[in-house]
């Protein structure tokens, strides 16, 4: 095979999509740091136990694993970094009070996600540590929703859900982890038959409440319904009016909600929420409350937070057009290169002919030129 | 072993140096930008025969293997970025004039290079394709200490060297791989007595030349020096006519040569730099000619460049102050949200109080507050 192959779902970006793709990281950095977020650089690299504690299989199945020839240890290369960042605030930072933190760096996925999905998305994130109240939640929502509009993501639909439902329907229900999935499986694909084959022995309560769920999405009057339809246990009022709450403070974007979704990692403990641009199938944003995700470190705080593929981002948005550059000979005289370095000061791309030919420029178009006019460097248009 | 224990040489970056790092990250890429480098992206993986294509042994010992599971081939983490820019130049961008190529990214070392050196630098580098004079070497080396300059670095050495030298000197001289390998671990250890014992049977003038190395290192007169001890041969006539051309470029730096350093890796071809800090053992920017590197990928284009790790570079300068941020109180209130939008689309950190403790600002630290005054909202100092 030839040299230059890469391997399935892995490429190169090329440099119009990668100039644009480091727009948009430096527009989510700025846009999280502008909400008091603090950056974070975790490694790519960790021993597996830390990696992979407490995030379930999907999260295993995603990690390559290699040795480490330093130590004969497992190592695994991160496929996601929300445990990472959790492991930082439990360890390294170990504050009281409330956390926030960003990141943004490529995770490595051992599998694809998706039928065309890279194998090594660009992710970035913002998580809160600390804040138990719902508050934690809203920012979270807010500042994913502030992140694409500074992204000029056209037009943004916002799903909400909330792991607690389906926990407390299933509360007290003796259930294996076999059937627990099989349950989970039969809630993600609607599939009504499925699960009242699966809930046939459960109690009336759970087993009714549970194919109810089947029902129960679409625009708010969804959490009325709910209200009316599931068994009032607290944990269950909580979470619709946390819902509630979080659905309140969105602007903007169309909110549905759907009771029955639990997709995603398994360190899911609340109202979870995901973003979608109409026309893509998959999700732009993941995000919400993961309470436990800390306590494989000894920590387990209060946490809020969301992520988003980059690469997937600048997929959906419209590239910006480049600031055109000016042309210069090369030239070995000190006004020349005093002229130049001018230019480039001020934040102009000033790109050197190292031969006559022109074809030399492709990313940068040069629409004014620097030449010498009775002594003088002084630029002039193309 | 603890969960949060990370490998050797593997360390998370924390809030004010991930800050410090982000901004030397931009100031780098913003200036390679102003001299016309496009950004690109190769991937962190790739399969091993493109990845060690023509690099060495050292490269290869440095690099990750795992086995790809969606295709079974041997894949690696990329230990260096080179041959990967010179893959995209070869083959994705294919252009028949100059083409030049920045990139900025993590990469994975197996052993670490020094003692107390990170296995996952991040790794800063531009290079320029298809064009062979000396203006090519030139531009890497003006751009380098401007890269240096922009980040602050207060005082530079620059060293150079050229591989030319020592192989015009061995031209003709039948010697098998191992004893080269030793010859040039001789000259990097200045270790004489080795020398004149490995090349006790090579012709006289290889012999003498390659002794005399031994002493050309020191200021520009090395090069007037060289002239007159070394067997006149054209190539070795241009590498330091070519040293002579780039040194006379370098300002605001002390220059140095070393007509007998081979170091790097084994893709060098011609005229090479090491940037230095007084007080550093270490180079931190190594960069030169490497008209060989494409040549596995099918076009064997001329081509110089540098690189540097930027986890290094931080530790050598100063961090730049952190803007302060303002507090605000947590609110629903529409007025106190469009003010802290508006604050925050100004470019300010507005951070919002979760609780009432104020422990929860560490890296942020706040000297402004949002206050509600006769019903409108304005910013206090603290």
């Amino acid at each position: 095979m030839s040299a230059w192959v890469l391997p399935d779902h892995i490429a190169d970006v090329l440099p119009s999509e990668a100039r644009h793709i480091e727009e948009l990281r430096r527009g989510l950095l700025d846009t999280a740091r502008s909400y008091g977020y603090e950056l974070v650089m975790p490694p790519l690299l960790e021993h597996l136990d830390s990696l992979l504690s407490g995030a379930g299989e999907a999260l295993d199945l995603q990690t390559f694993k290699l040795v480490d020839q330093l130590s004969g240890r497992s190592i695994g290369l991160r496929a996601d970094t929300t445990q990472q960042v959790a492991r930082i605030d439990a360890h390294l930072l170990n504050r009281r009070g409330v956390t926030r933190l960003c990141y943004c760096g490529p995770v490595l996925h051992a599998r694809p996600d998706r039928p065309r999905a890279t194998r090594e998305p660009l992710q970035f994130g913002a998580e809160i540590y600390g804040h138990a109240g719902t508050e934690a939640d809203i920012e979270s929502v807010v500042l994913a929703l502030e992140c694409l509009r500074v992204a000029q993501v056209p037009e943004v639909s916002v799903d909400l859900a909330d792991v607690r439902i389906v926990r407390s329907l299933l509360a007290g229900v003796p259930v294996d982890l076999a059937t627990l999935s099989r349950v989970h499986a039969a809630l993600a694909a609607k599939d009504g038959s499925e699960l009242a084959h699966l809930t046939r022995g459960f109690p009336a309560a759970a087993r009714e409440g549970l194919l109810a769920l089947l029902q129960l999405y679409g625009d708010a009057q969804v959490l009325d319904e709910a209200e009316k339809v599931l068994k009032p246990a607290p944990e269950l009022r909580k979470a619709l009016s946390d819902l509630k709450s979080v659905a309140s403070r969105i602007k903007g974007a169309r909110v549905t909600f759907d009771l029955a979704d639990l997709r995603g990692y398994a360190y899911y403990s609340g109202t979870r929420f995901a973003m979608y641009v109409p026309g893509a199938s998959d999700a732009l944003v993941r995000g919400g409350r993961y309470d436990e995700v800390g306590a494989a470190f000894g920590r387990n705080r209060p946490a809020a937070g969301f992520s988003l593929d980059i690469k997937q981002l600048v997929g959906v948005v419209a590239p910006r057009p480049l600031k055109a550059a000016i042309r210069a000979p090369w030239g070995d005289g000190a006004e020349a290169i005093a002229a130049i370095a001018a230019l480039r000061r001020q934040g102009e791309t000033v790109v050197c002919m190292l031969s006559e030919s022109s074809s030399e420029i492709d990313e940068f178009c040069c629409d004014r030129e620097l030449v010498c006019e009775d002594g003088q460097w002084v630029v002039h248009p193309l």
